[in-house]
């Protein structure tokens, strides 16, 4: 496999090559993300400086309080000190304003080339549009301020699976299913592979959208009409398969990625091959963009129960993919 | 739990009641029916008499053949000698008609009330259609011949997923989905974990059809108008939920049962949970029927290579629903 590259040649550039700058923004403050992100730096990974947009007024604290030991100055900080007076586990309309001007911090640099990477901590839907903010999502917002077509890719060890509808009713599914659409899918997935992940030829399965694959037909024509021929666009594409088979075999890493269908076909492996470490990536941004999968969870915040996996995975991540794309 | 009896109640049982009768049929012979079953046979279960249906001319030469050590006589055999000139890998109309003779034989002695429980060896749809036999599968077959309506179930481990649905295109899935099925498979559900499964209040997790369960409306109707009220007219059934997070969580044991509503949704999580082992339940049958969930694989008949843990299983599954049923 050349997925890997040898660890001495990764020290190598680690030395010779300026590290990866990656921006981190905190998330809703009166949600868990200031404490995963706490937790995740306890220990600056090598190679990258990470810039972190959020109110230090709330993280020092917070560090003491959880007893997380921090080497401040191992980070840059931005300290925009707006948050107001916010409790962990109470959202309002100041922590949904101050989790959006973290987010319009991190993309005025990102626009001023600033920045290689971002890591978005969780925000609230709903929080941020009670604050008075039209907000649709993070991805929806980075992809307008950026113009470009996202893709949303979950990562969980070795499997990768890409979304080619994300929330949409499953009636809708086949009605509005496009073969352009599932082409864009499947070229932004390979190109993730090859620029970001660092896989030469990528070997992709294409999930079907019917039961054993439409069974010639049988069940369904989308298989034959649309995921054929798009499948058959980009290279190392195999399919339609059967989505339970194919996610079976690229649970055994027979793939390099999966592009799935509708939102269950991918959540329901993603969740059960390992949710605590999954990463949400985000293709077609001119930079890379990686989330812990978890929401606020606004129930357990503050309260230093929350699990920081997720987000130390999507840090581990980004600086990864952004040094492969270098 | 109440999910298990102790041990020592289990061998009460055994001493003192009758051996559960079983029949298991061969399937085609063509394919890895003959093999698995054979591998099956090694150590005789104990507290079942096992009536095995199928041909010995074709049993004993390939037990001998693959080295297989068999008591032949503690198990009944019920010797149709009807398979003539049949190699395993080529499949024809011989092999299938022999396929279908043992199971008419099988449904003979359950009308008779000369068995408790029913496991059956694979055959193959086409195979059975081509040698000019009216064929839908296994299921409908004794559905027919029983009168029943009955539910697919897969069993891995203590994950247990039943479908509303089985091979339907996507797309007919929210059209044709209707309220009084659902609750006729929850009921089925419920009354298999309460007198198969031996669990005095099961929990059953409904699946919702849309992503996040159609989050309260907006990606989907069907939740609230057909999921909802199905799941509230069923004791002990919760949902419906989130099928990402439902499965997750019946993985971890905090469900007994998991009805989906289509194929994928069940098929993809017992594939990675553990499809070796895996077992098809059909319930809503006068009797406990299981069978491998592997189809005849021909292209690997005869050659040894067959996996016969999803048989054993089978077989073990149907030993003990049927103790259970009493």
């Amino acid at each position: 496999m050349d997925e890997e590259a040898p660890g001495g040649f990764l020290h190598f550039r680690q030395i010779i090559l300026p590290p990866i700058r990656l921006l981190v923004t905190l998330g809703d403050p009166a949600g868990i993300g200031p404490e995963v992100l706490l937790r995740s730096l306890v220990h600056p990974p090598a190679g990258a400086r990470l810039n972190v947009i959020g109110d230090l007024r709330l993280l020092r604290p917070l560090a003491r309080r959880l007893r997380v030991k921090i080497p401040w100055d191992r980070y840059d900080w931005v300290d925009l000190a707006n948050t107001g007076p916010v409790r962990a586990g109470c959202p309002g309309p100041a922590s949904g304003r101050a989790a959006y001007a973290y987010l319009e911090e991190a993309v005025r640099r990102l626009k001023r080339g600033e920045a290689d990477a971002l890591v978005t901590g969780p925000v609230s839907k709903e929080v941020i549009a009670r604050s008075g903010i039209r907000w649709r999502g993070h991805t929806e917002y980075l992809a307008g301020q950026f113009r470009c077509r996202t893709t949303m890719m979950f990562v969980t060890g070795r499997v990768r699976v890409s979304l080619v509808t994300t929330h949409w009713a499953i009636r809708e599914v086949p009605r509005r299913l496009k073969r352009e659409e599932v082409v864009r899918v499947l070229e932004a997935t390979r190109r993730a592979m090859v620029r970001d992940f660092g896989i030469r030829r990528p070997r992709i399965g294409l999930a079907a959208l019917n039961p054993h694959g439409g069974e010639g037909g049988m069940f369904g024509g989308e298989e034959k009409k649309i995921l054929l021929p798009a499948a058959r666009r980009v290279p190392g594409v195999a399919g339609p398969l059967p989505a339970d088979s194919l996610i079976q075999h690229a649970a055994r890493g027979e793939y390099d990625a999966v592009a799935a269908i509708y939102h269950d076909q991918a959540l329901i492996p993603v969740k059960l091959l390992g949710w605590e470490r999954a990463v949400n990536v985000t293709l077609g941004l001119p930079f890379v963009r990686t989330s812990p999968v978890h929401g606020t969870a606004f129930d357990i915040a503050g309260k230093g129960k929350a699990d920081p996996s997720s987000m130390q995975s999507a840090i581990a991540l980004a600086i990864q993919l952004a040094r492969r794309r270098g």
